[in-house]
């Protein structure tokens, strides 16, 4: 008779983002959370450029000290269409807000396409989640340029799309319209993916009670998230008419972690590349119950309590 | 010092449909309530072919005793796509189910795109509303062929589209796909537009409570009724999963009698001509508060009970 | 026994147009030649707005001293795009250049699309040719109003398009581009359809030579001629770098009084209404032979002297 | 002071290829060419899976006694769109027709992509040709992964597309069209590309004369060629009715041999993803003189004669 673990084997996965500071506090929750096994960090363009959200990406580890990870570089624009970044949103540097330490981390020399598929082929299948919080043009290349790696992950839980709300346009979700063939790739591929979209994101809110929460932890990556989300409430408040900044990318780390931080429902998920108004868009159809073979599913709704009861948890292990 | 009249003047409506099972139930909604007076009715190619459904909109105009209401045919397809028809809802006479008298009304010689335009013409500025049930060929016609009408009609209170609810497509609704390029005109003049979408009339179900209480009035137009909501209430079940039809077309009418039975919401609608999966989708950007000069709004929330006793009520006028 | 006639029966022709410099010698060679028998002209937005086109309409018949002809407006714009005209090469009126007489003619009363409709219902089948020189949306809202025209028509020679020439995109002319859904209504119809594009009016050149020559005829309407060609070659050279200025629209009426004026050739077009590159191009199909059934032709090669002929022989008869 | 060397360095090229018989004549006229180094091949899906293009390259290789050059497999399907192969022309394996040995040379073990970057970075900037003669997807994989190579590449010379030409649809070539947002990419990097298109080489036809002098070679790689001749003269006969096969893919390595074969010229291109009818069109913009920056030009004109004289004589030389 075998018998339960006490304690699971955390699962491992690889943060595809472009910090970006929601990508902060998912980098802060990977790290800071016992349940995660943090293997690689790769970043793509998308809030900013490359070089931005690459060296953003190097401060939160530094801060976070964050050591025997690799993080690398991946792609430094969308496979078809121009670079269009979010300036609006999350500042010049990509990550405005807290000063920035020089960060002595050494980027890992591959290329993240590379570090995506030589980590996922280098451990056991099924082993190994997928979790991008950007722009999913470095996943896409990787699927194209080893197809092994579809079967090889246990699945992708990604934060982008929406499927009744849109950020970029009325319809479509930033980090899905900046590279909405990457996109289509990445949802066709017949892995599972979960698609943590703004139907959710919008719901895990970074209200006063939670900054006053972060803000009593004391520690100076703690200070380093208030003067993040100082900033984001400030410009969600400018650019979109949001009250309190929906905080999108660690509510994918923590369905990773806990699933039961949100429902979910299985339901096809193809991405719109033709569209005039609806470029970009995660077109669900919930129309009938999803098919067997659905490899997609989508958000819904979230525990808010304890979303946040995880990320302050991080924060606070972190030190 | 004017007084209110103690009734208002009746309501000046075109109706232009393409019966269909519940397109015959806004008919004698329309002919039954006293608050509504029925200018025209005007049929266009939809759930089945013109020759079909201007028969159709004859038989039940025999049945509701309807006269001195002019009738006239319209367009037989689409401004450019080709036919779409709905035979697994509507059946292949697009009414299936009871039987349909030979009418002896004799058709308007006029096409409806005239009648339209001369009926709006013919009437002060701001009293007549168009009533679309149907896909928008007649209306975006008429209103390329005389651009006047635009500023003559008080508002287009249409059955079509959805928000968030799509049937024909995962996102898109039978009326606006069957014609995407006269739903873009429609959408896209200054006039007042009420979409009447499925995010409403999937709220509008024949149960069977509803079915008993029409089936108790014991009159032809109730019987009639009821055939009508039996082979509804089949295809429905059999096509889309229902349990219960929703009975579209008779919301549209039922908020021109009394916008109180339904919650809108002002916001700006447009038409994707050009999607793959998401062609003929009714584009609505909720993001920020509709601007001041927003001439679309959308239906929320139906009042059921509300509803059910305008149809019920006009059904036992009728007599 | 029949004897064949001496003289074939004129025919009859429909001109639908925005005058415009190139419409206005259209008219006049259909005036002029008596081999034609204009029926009536409806004018469509355009080079320039339906007012302004109209109105040049009637100075162009004021001039030719046309009479029984009835003149009618019809769409003031596009089905679906809003409107586009072309001030760079017809300037601020339309027909820019010749000072322009008030005319006296009056209007019919009736919609070009009705007018349309009525002339080909009331001529026997088959012998009414339509000739758009024009953005086509007057024509297609009249086979969408009354779709028997089709089988009345006897053919639709019209001047657009371009099977490898464009102006307006790289690939795409004008009068097809300003309303591709009218156009795509237009070739989709089982009539036959002459299109005679940019690829054989771009031959049609008002060189020095043929200036001169109606130049020389010294009438009124030759002087006209020529300060429209004088205004039209000087656009050309500047807004398209033309030597010398084609002038499109007589060539269609020119294959109809002698289709020996020009090569043609059978080949499927359609219209292209997704591109991003491409909207409004008419793309034909010249891998295989055309099908039996292929309705459409597109002109190839212009015999100059033979066209020119026909021009400066109509404007020496209207005299 | 330096003298001009005699004989001028060898083209240094990288082959990427879906041989595909044309595909193998332009591999042997790179072998057997002396003005020709050939750095790589690398193979594609396209004509076939990418498993029997790669077998075929090989072979060809082994026939033609090709050693001590990398030969990699590249990516297995196009970026976005579904695989789209062509065996009405190349038959089961891709290569129908000849018997193929079975090959001893061992693929590198790298990817496709990664072959040609490292390729292309360990050479002098300028010094560098890409040669592809299949669908763009590794060259636009390579750019996107590294995209310092535009600036390293002397230039893309590549068979595909087609200015007034199409096979695959009436306006698209294959090897664009099945992988279109692939050749959107390469179209739209800053290094020169020529394309050497349908209208060249629809020019390049293996007229029986050509079959004959080949055939008079008398070596096994000649018998090879014109067995590959007869089994593309039959289906390039049947399939698209020509009367001889065009030869496509060695016009572009002869362009790079001796660029005086054909005649190019400077135009715009850009690849259009969105059309209905003209998806994967090249769409050159002739209408005005190609602007200085304009990086991308067309064959037009083949000198035939200088062209197969090429062919042969490198058949000849590697015996
Ligand atoms: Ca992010
Ligand atoms: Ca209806
Ligand atoms: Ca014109
Ligand atoms: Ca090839």
């Amino acid at each position: 008779m075998e018998t339960q673990p006490l304690t699971p084997a955390p699962k491992k996965i690889i943060l595809d983002c472009d910090p970006g500071h929601d990508d902060a506090v998912a980098l802060l929750l990977a790290h800071g959370n016992p349940d995660i096994e943090l293997l690689a960090v790769t970043t793509v363009v998308g809030n900013q450029t490359l070089e931005k959200v690459t060296r953003n990406a190097l401060s939160v580890a530094t801060i976070a000290g964050i050591t025997g990870v690799p993080f690398a570089a991946g792609c430094d624009r969308p496979l078809v269409r121009t670079i269009e970044t979010a300036p609006s949103i999350h500042g010049e540097t990509g990550m405005d807000g807290p000063d920035q330490p020089e960060s002595t981390i050494v980027l890992d020399p591959r290329h993240a396409v590379d570090l995506i598929i030589e980590t996922v082929m280098a451990h056991e299948p099924g082993t190994v989640t997928l979790v991008p919080t950007a722009g999913l043009t470095n996943i896409a290349m990787a699927v194209r340029k080893e197809p092994r790696i579809v079967e090889r992950v246990k699945e992708v839980v990604l934060m982008g799309g929406g499927y009744h709300v849109g950020n970029w346009s009325a319809v479509a979700e930033f980090n899905i319209i900046i590279d909405p063939e990457a996109a289509h790739i990445v949802f066709n591929e017949k892995w599972p993916v979960v698609m943590v979209g703004l139907d959710l994101t919008h719901q895990a809110l970074a209200t006063p009670e939670i900054v006053d929460r972060i803000a009593a932890i004391g520690t100076k990556p703690a200070k380093f998230v208030i003067e993040l989300m100082e900033f984001f409430t400030k410009t969600y408040k400018d650019a979109q008419g949001f009250e309190y900044p929906p905080v999108h990318d660690p509510c994918a780390v923590a369905y990773v972690i806990d699933a039961t931080v949100m429902t979910t429902r299985k339901v096809p998920v193809d991405i719109e590349l033709q569209g005039k108004l609806t470029l970009g868009m995660t077109v669900a159809d919930f129309r009938t119950p999803a098919p067997d073979d659905c490899h997609t599913s989508v958000a819904v709704d979230l525990d808010h309590k304890k979303f946040w009861d995880l990320v302050t948890d991080a924060i606070v292990r972190i030190g």
